[in-house]
Formats: structure tokens, C-alpha cells, sequence
């Protein structure tokens, strides 16, 4: 690609004064208020003239040497140096960015520019807020959760949310609901205890927790029995949270709750994400992106107003999210962690939350 | 691969009684007991003969219907079909599963047997309990983290560690540090705020905060003339824990205290190694690989015992724990989680075991 | 962990000789044949005793000096020190390495031994071979595939292998069959074009693709119509390889082929397992997780000899293929790679395979 | 999040006809070019008023009943429903999409407009393009690449690369080496065979073949001595490449030629950065970053104008590339593949360009 060059007939450009250059006063280090450099092409106002330093790099400072710029590292800078002072990129201190042609008008060179990432700090108490304030207004979030929040303790911590008030609906598959049932019944989920070990004739238990709420008829029937003492299927059937279990091909059983049907279960969602004004979504690929199909990315509030749907996407990887978003799901926010932790840090910031509000828990 | 037989000529074989039967009761329900299928090749004693069932699959069950042994779905099965009833999977209920050729003898069809998975739950407890065990026992516990933990807002957790006694010595990279203390000077890393937003100016603060403490000279030389007021570096100079800040070709700066001749910095890290009770690896991939070269599996105590090193690796992908393992790092324990929410929920269980101690952070 | 000392008395043991040491001859180079470290409790037999050296660590050798055993780094070797030379580990050239309380017996220290590793070279001759065999020996590869595969170019791959008898049935989800008649049709997938850029009004093309098919009734009629004209799903049609296109809450449309409920599309996906006598799953872990969780891990011969059906899960990540053992499909052997490039570099190399068995692609 | 309303008094909105319905003909098939919805706010122009759908979501068509307009999955639609037929979505054909608030103007619903994904198709075609005009116009190319290439069989691929003019400089690490250095003489990488075995003693091989060339004094001398009879250090030597191996504290030996002090190792690099006018980072996060802090975005050519210098970032996973990025390399273009097809197929590309200019190999 070739780089137009900038447009030095600009007003900007045209009255931008001649750049200011300071002498360190130590070996190895910038003067106070050095221009650090970038990537792309820069230019400094000298006598007039625009020149391009030579040897170019990032996060180096500008040297002017015997009439010369070059771009020197602050370790090799010695005392008596010349070194550019800016803080603007624009011209306006005599020292121009030509970003333009890399990220557009309007735009400028910067870190952490990117979407979604592991390295983003997670905004709990933003969530939190949301998550309170959603629960205040009575709005209807829809939680959607994979397997993994079963899989590991952040099942207590759903518990948590489903009783008290902040879950609207609850959508899942088979495989939850089976995990949730297995760890009530026999403490282990796939046969693995809460501490990770293996137990004995393990691989059967889901199997024979599927078959006892087969036997019992439904999940609520086996809540109704005692077969099923706690956990979050226990939590939604006491708390009256619906549910919509969707079926997949690699469910086992499935329980007899599981739509099956894989046109009936899109309509059982979508009678939920047509209410929904908020949806949280976690460790699920497959349940993010079938409701992300079908959820609005706003929804009218009573005075006809429109708000955006907050959509929280929480995964262990960057590439679920950015999935979601490449099948037109772009107003996802995405969390980049590990479901269980999640689940148990965004728990005590409601806690918090809650208690700056001078509320306990109770609604 | 061809799969040898089994030796029906073991005592267990031939001991082995007839399989039991029992009718289901209902359609589509397993009768209690059922033996719950595997995917390996299985054999089913009837009138003394070992027979094999036909369309076999895991997660089903056995039927004998017309002289005729199927493996079948639960839903699938009809009031008052022959369902086979056993729980292991030795022979020694008529049921014999022949593992040997898949996973040698003495071992046995699992769930979930895979070594590093971030579906496995997170032992907080035990990590606790370790960690404050260590303190205990006037231990050498040596923490090596990568940039991530101060990106994120695991930086305040880091610095309680250090300040109650909890870190013998920290090893890390450049990195580390210039985040920390552009947290401490300018509230963001790399010109990001710590709730994830990109500050002006802010690809230049890491340079302008590594060029300060180059002016003071150190680090210690800054934290003294309050340049640098809190974090991970401040709680190291103020709490007298040891550190290495090891370099690498990535480096912005230096800082002053990094070493960077690698020969001298392995020797530096080894330094703390050969003392190392205890190794707690945190979001990096570099720095845990290269401790891990050095760390011995094992350590002396003053009775001549040996024991091993409890090894943590922390990191949110499998791929860097199997790295470590790969590299000869056998005894690693690994963690996949975010390294952020990590260090908030270690911190809030070490303070739990703490407490049931009957003790306050104070040592 | 307490590492419990070796069994001294052991035959072995007791045999054992003493260590040889030869002498540097250069600075910084270990004499030939120098024992080289692990991280393991390593005993060295000296004068009758076996004794440990100090600071312990791996890729080091050991060094004898004044009476006092050391590891060091080969770059710390003077000329003239006494340096261990061995190679076995088993104590019978004189040194032990205690690796039965890490590893168990008949197992050593070794690299590179977790299972499954992006670092790991991918066999593709032995996968050629064996593609290449099965079908000589007129076997029923069952190949199972996500849409990942057609996103990105491996379409045409995918194809050759149809057209060449290299699949006996293609199982799959409405995605996949989407996606390869956007193709065909528009030339684009969910609106990108083979080279990666976005065609305009892109979002709604695979919509318009799936009513032009619901149109002609089915895959079949649309294929004998002329609307798909090339592409996976016309090479499954005009080749006679019989595909299962099974549902999920995530399709579009569905397609008119498309199996919606989730309990008569695990019985048609079963009617191919249980013929299979080898799996190709690639780039998806729905269906490859359901495919194992109906595949035996072997099948039956004619001559009643059982063998293990070769199970090959291609993933662009570890996770998948780890989940997919952890759901009992042990004998799944991972190739992690990207899905484009795996189908393209093995027709590639089956194509080398029929081609040093003297024949062209044509059966 | 409040959505402003759109501006009607938009010359472009005032000016919108009325939106056109047809009747489906059949039931569950829309009509051709209907109008395919978006998650966004969407206005339908009836009888001079616009209004919004009832039910939205994306993937459907918008159906007027009995005066409402409502969204509808294409299987839903029943013959003789009036469905919008539209392709534009600025109001021009009567339907205007409220894209502006979610996207800013000038942007619009796309699918797959994430930055780097392993779902976007590699262009080979074009890199290959790219990679010989390189070549023809004597560019410089420096080639990044970490230790993956070689523990992976691209080994022979890269020494390809070297030997037919196409690499200007190679930077990389002690490992690259290392590894290379030990499949020349032992035939293994870190003691792991070419197809993925592992070697009897394999875990000090690495360790002997630091060794041999610390006697023989540097790679050159290794090569010259006939201890390093092939490979990609075997390469750059006979054909008379540059290289450049850096330090890090992971290093076993390190090989003699390593820069072990970082300061001097960057300035090494960065005397290749400053000529590079093109960079292929391949399988490794420190050198690739490292290579990003010190390569300009652009370089100058003889002419004076300035033009891109192309940056390809290769690796296994998407959050190395957005690191790269978040760091400042904005301009790296991300192929997210396994190192080893990676390079087996690009030289096939490149071959293949050769051929279509009517050249050999050979320059």
C-alpha cells in the first residue's frame, strides 16, 4: 500500500509553529514532556520544513544531531542531547502523525485498541450496577449458561441469583439441567466430585440421574419427590423462574423437560427474548449464539423510548465472543474469563452493590 | 489396531457368575441398577458363555430381547424389557469391559481424565490452606507473574500477598513492573484506565513513567521519593520482599533494576529457585517456563526428609500449563482461569482459612 | 507430599556401580557423554554412598568438587572439573533418578509427553495411509464436519475426498450445508467472499440461499434444478454419499433436509456409527462430541477379529479434543490445527500415498 | 444505553417511498428479495408513516397482518402473507435499519467484521503474491519465527524459504536454534521424533547438542566441522543469510552466537527492523512483539514515497495477533493456523506463483 502524503495545505498544518527540542540533563533519560514516538510516519517542523526523523520506531523520543532527527531509545539518549517536547500528534506542537492513512480521519494511534481480550479489566461493579439496577426497574433479563457453570462451583452462585430475584428466565440445554440434577443427587458432575476427583463408576452417575427424573416424570415432579434437593433446576422449579431447556445431539437422555424439537425450542426461546431487556450470557457457544439470532439488540420501554439490550458474554476465550459478534450479535460485551470465577466475584459485587444501597438481599 | 482378547483363562473370568436381568417397569425408564454402557468392547455371561452385545455405544444400556444382547438408549426401552444390572465392570457380575488394550491394566473407562482442563474446578481451599501453610511454617514461596496480573485489577490483591507475608521472593519481567508503576503514577497500563478505558495520550504514559524512575535511578530510589506511592514494586521495597525483574528483547526501558544479560539473570532466578518451598506461576508463559528449568520437583527439609514443591501455574489457556508440563515441569498443578479474578477469589479464601485459624491477616 | 526415600535394598540398587567422572576439557562445555539433570531427587553413588548433589535443577550436569556433588549449567563449567558421565537414569552406570513417587514404576522423566499439544508434528503420511486403506478395504469412514471447514477454503478439499470414495457418509449440521450453498450460489459465506471481504447486503444471503432451497423442496431437487451447482452438498448428491443434516437452536431456516428433532437425529446419525470403522471429525465440537458418544471404540471384522476404529478430531484448539476424551472417546486422536489447512495438506499427501501405490485418484 | 431516534427530516427519509410487500406463494418460502432483518431498530414506510415491526430479530422477514407489521422466520410464513421486499436498508425502498447509534454513520449490520479470527480464509494466493514481488524488487523480508517451526516438520519448508532468496534476515530466539541444531544431529526436537514419538533419553538430546556446538565454538564453526549438516541455522550459513539469535531467561546453553544481553540483543534486531520492508512473524508472541516495537509501519522508498510495510503475524490462536496489535502494530495482518501447514502450504503458493510468472525456482 502506498501512503498518500499528508495534506500540507491544511490550516492546522500550515500554522502549526516549529517543534521544541530540550537538552537532557542526564545520560539515559528523556527530558520531562518528551514526544514519544509511534509507528507511523511523523514529521517535525524545522526552520519551516517538515522532515521525517530517521531510524524510526515506536516508543522512542526524537533526537536532532548535528541538523539531523533520528529516533533514539531513552537508554541511549546522553546528557546534552537535544530531544523533541510534544504531547500532540496533530501539528499543533510542530511535531504531525500521518495516521490517516492507517485508521482514517478522526482516529489516532493507540494500546489497547482492541475489541475483545483477555487482558481488558472485567468492570464488575458496572456490572453489578446493571445487574441491581435491572432487578430495581423490574426489567426481564434472560440468563443463558452452559455446562461449565455446573461443571464447576459456580453453581451455588446461580443459586444465588435465581432466588434472589435477578433471574428472568433461565435458557439452557439438556446438559445443564443434567450436571445440576447428577451433582444434587451424587455430589459429582460426569462422575468428577467438586474438588476434581474421579469417582467410583463415575461415567454412569449422569445416567442414573437422568433416569431417576425420567422415572419421576419432570423436573418439577422430581423436586416434588425429594429426588432433587437443591441446586439450580431445584431453584427455578421453588423460585418459579421459567426455564427453556433445548435439546442438542449430544444429549444424553435427554430429561423429560427438553424440547427436542429443534423448531419448537427456537419458538420456547424466542417467547423469552422478545420480553427480554437484558441477557447475560455464559460459557456457552452454541445457547450465545442461538439466542444472539434471535435477541434484539434493543427493546422499548413503556414511554416508547428505545434502550439498547445490555448483553453481557461471558467464555473463556476471546474467540466465542468475537463469534457472536461476526453473526451480527455487535452489541456484546465480552468477558474473557473462567465461568466459575465470574460467577462467584460478579456474586459479591451485587452483594456490595446492594449493600451501598442500604438493601440486604430480600427485594 | 487389532485388540487382543481377553484371558478368559483368569480366575476372575472364570469365576464370573451369569449377568442379572431385570424387566423395566415403564417405558422409557432404565430399571434402578442398570449397567450403563462404555464405548469399548464388552462381554455379557449368559448360560456360561461370554457374548457381546450388538450396536454397542457408551451411555446406554444392555437389553436381551429374543436370545439377542443390544446396547440401548433409555428412551428407547420398553416396559418390560430384560435390562442388565451391574455396577462393575471386572466381570465379577457377569459384566466384563475390556479396557486393557486402551488404557493398560489396573486402569479403567473415566469421565473427565485429562490432566489440565479448565473444566476442572479450582480448588480454592487447598490452594488456601497451602498458602497460608507455607507462612506457617516459615516456608519459601516464590511468586512469578506476568503483566496480565497487573493490567487487570489483580494488582491490589498481589500487593495484600506481599504485604502479610505471603510472597518470599517475586520474580518477574520489565513488564511487570512498568505497568505497576504507571498504575501508580497515571492510574492506567498502557493508557488504559484500570475499568478498561483508553486514555489521551495514553501510548506514551509507560515511557514517561519508566523515564521517571530512570531519572530517580531505581526503584527503591523512586518509592523513597514518592514517585512511586503504591502497588506491587511499592509493597516489594516497603515490606522488604525480595525481587528479580529479569529482562527480555520486548523491554520498554529498561527500569534500572532489570538484568539484562540473561546469563546473569538465570543465575539471579536460581538464586531463589534452589530456596523455593513453594512456586505460585501467574499469566505468563516466559517467566513460568524458565523458572520451571531451574525449579528442582522437590526440597529438603531440616529433618533430611524430601517433599515435593507444591507448583501452582495459573494461566488461562491449557496450552501453557501443558507447555511447562512438556517441558519437564511434571509436578505442576495447573489453573485455567483469568488471572484477575484468580488473585481476588485466592485472597478472599486465604482470608477465610485465616479466620477458621482463629487468626487476623497480622502473623 | 512426602516423598518417601528409594528402596535401597533393592537388587538393583545394590548392584549399582560407582559414578564415573571425566574431566572438561574447555570452559563451558560438559565432557561428552555427561549425565544431563532433571528436576527429580537424583542420587549418585560415590565411594560406596549415594548421595544427593546440591542446588538441584534440570538440563544441568553434575559436578564434583572438593568432596561436594553440584549441578551446574554447562556454561558454568570450568576446564578441569570433574563432570558425572551416564546415561541411564536406573542407577546401573551410578546414579538414580527417583522419579517412582512423581511418575509411578515403569515410567521415567521425559518431554514432550502430554497428550495432546499444538506442538506435536501432525502424521499426515500415517493419516494418508490410513485414509487411503480404507477405502482399499472397502471400510465406512464416517466424516463429521463443522462449518468452519467450509468458511475457509477447504470446500473444494472436502469435495475431492466425496468425489473420490474417500467418505462413506458425511454427517453434519444445517450450517454446514448453509454455508456450501451460499457458496455455490452467491460464491460467499454468511456474506464474505473466498478471499475474506464482506459483499454488500452480505448479511442476508445465506437467508435468500435457504428459501431458494425450501423453494425447490430439498438439497436433492435444488441440486437436480441447477440453483446448487457445485460445492459439498452436490458432490454428496451426484456421488451417492449418504449426509445426515441434523438441527440445532442455532439454524437458520432450517434447510429442507435438515432432521429438527434431536431424538430422531441422534437415531439417523447412529445408523452410520454403528457401521463406522473410522471417524474423521473436523472443526466442531457439538458434533464431534455427539458422534463419540455414539461410536464404539472398535468394530468387528468379518473374521471376528475386533479392531479400534481410528478416531481423528481436527481442532484449531486443544480444548475440543480434550473435551471430547473427557467425554469418554479416549481413543480420539488430536490434530490441532486450523481446518482449511489440515484438508488441504492431507489431500495433498493422499494424493502422494495413491500415487506410490501406482495408481491415480480413481479407484 | 438510550437509542436517539433517527432524524426524519433527513432529505433522504422525508424523500422514502412507501415499502413494497408481495405475497408469498408458498407456505414457509418468502417471496424473492424479501427483506432480511437485522437485531437493529427498524422502520417500515406504510401510508406515509414509519413504523416499527413487532417481534424483531435478525434472519427474518417482516409481514404485514391485519394492519401489523410483525417478524417472521421464514419456516413460519404461510401462503398468501404480504412480506417486505427490500434490499437497501437507508430508507430508500421504504425500510430504514437505525444503524447510526450502534455503529456511527457511514457503517452498517455486517456479518464477520471481526479483526482477526480463524474462521476468516487465509489468502495465499496473496501473500504468495506478495512474498516473491518481494524478492523481485530486492526488497528486505525479515522472517520472525519461534521454536513451533521447528518442533513442527515446517522445518524443511523454512530452509526452502532461506535457500531460494526469499528471507533478508532471520530473527529468532536460542530454542529456533536449538531445536533445528538437535533434528540435524539427533534427528528429535526437545527428544520428540518427526512424527511425534518420543526418544530413549530424549530429554538431554537438546542438552548434547548445545554442547557439540560450545565445543566447536559457534554454528558457523559447527556447520564448517560437520556437525550441522541440514537445517535452518545449516541455511542461513551456506547461503549467506543473516541472522540474529537473542537471548531469554528460558535458554538452556545458550548456543554461543545468542545475544545474551538485551540491550544489545534489541539493538541487533533493530538494525534490521529500520531496512525491513516487509516482516513474517510465525509462532511466536516475544519475538513477534518484540519485532513490533521496533518495526515502522512504513518504510521510504528510493523514489521518496512512502508505502506500508506488509506485516503478517502467523499463530495458533487469535489473542497473539490482537496483542501484537493492542501493542501498537496495528498494521499486522493475522492468519490464525498452526505454524506447519502454515508454511507447507505457502510455499506451495509460492511455488505455484513462480511457475504462473514463468520462472523456476532459482532466481
Amino acid at each position: 500500500m502506498r501512503i498518500a502524503p499528508p495534506d500540507w495545505s491544511s490550516p492546522l498544518l500550515k500554522a502549526a509553529p516549529a517543534a521544541k527540542f530540550v537538552a537532557a540533563e542526564k545520560d539515559g533519560v528523556f527530558p520531562e514532556g518528551f514526544f514519544s514516538t509511534t509507528n507511523l510516519p511523523t514529521y517535525v517542523k524545522i526552520k519551516g520544513e517538515w522532515r521525517m526523523p530517521l531510524e524510526p520506531r515506536m516508543d522512542g523520543g526524537i533526537v536532532l544531531e548535528k541538523g539531523e532527527l533520528l529516533v533514539r531509545e531513552g537508554r541511549r539518549i546522553k546528557k546534552g542531547q537535544m530531544v523533541a517536547i510534544a504531547s500532540a500528534e496533530d501539528g499543533t506542537e510542530g511535531i504531525y502523525v500521518h495516521s490517516d492513512p492507517f485508521f482514517g480521519q478522526h482516529s489516532q494511534f493507540e494500546f489497547m485498541a482492541s475489541d475483545v481480550s483477555r487482558e481488558k479489566p472485567v468492570n464488575y461493579e458496572k456490572l453489578a450496577w446493571l445487574i441491581v439496577e435491572e432487578r430495581e426497574r423490574k426489567g426481564y433479563p434472560i440468563w443463558i449458561t452452559g455446562p461449565a457453570l455446573v461443571h464447576s462451583r459456580a453453581r451455588g452462585d446461580m443459586v444465588w441469583f435465581i432466588e434472589n430475584g435477578f433471574v428472568g428466565a433461565l435458557l439452557a440445554g439438556n446438559a445443564v439441567a443434567v450436571h445440576d440434577i447428577e451433582a444434587s443427587i451424587y455430589g459429582t458432575t460426569l462422575g468428577m466430585t467438586r474438588t476434581g476427583e474421579i469417582a467410583k463408576g463415575g461415567h454412569g452417575l449422569h445416567m442414573r440421574a437422568i433416569n431417576m427424573v425420567r422415572q419421576a416424570g419432570s423436573i418439577a415432579a422430581a423436586v416434588k419427590q425429594g429426588i432433587i434437593k437443591d441446586g439450580i433446576m431445584y431453584a427455578c422449579v421453588t423460585s418459579d423462574v421459567p426455564f427453556v431447556l433445548t435439546g442438542s445431539i449430544r444429549d444424553d437422555g435427554p430429561l423429560p423437560d427438553v424440547i427436542t424439537d429443534m423448531v419448537q425450542a427456537q419458538d420456547a426461546m424466542r417467547g423469552h427474548t422478545i420480553k427480554a431487556t437484558m441477557a447475560v450470557l455464559v460459557a456457552t457457544a452454541l445457547h450465545a449464539i442461538a439466542t444472539g439470532n434471535m435477541l434484539p439488540a434493543y427493546f422499548q420501554e413503556a414511554s416508547g423510548e428505545l434502550r439498547e439490550v445490555p448483553t453481557i458474554c461471558v467464555d473463556s476465550s476471546e474467540f466465542v465472543v468475537s463469534k457472536l459478534k461476526d453473526r451480527g450479535s455487535h452489541q456484546a460485551f465480552g468477558v474473557v474469563t473462567n465461568a466459575q470465577d465470574f460467577m462467584h466475584i460478579l456474586r459479591l459485587y451485587v452483594e456490595k452493590e446492594l449493600a451501598s444501597r442500604g438493601k440486604g438481599v430480600a427485594r
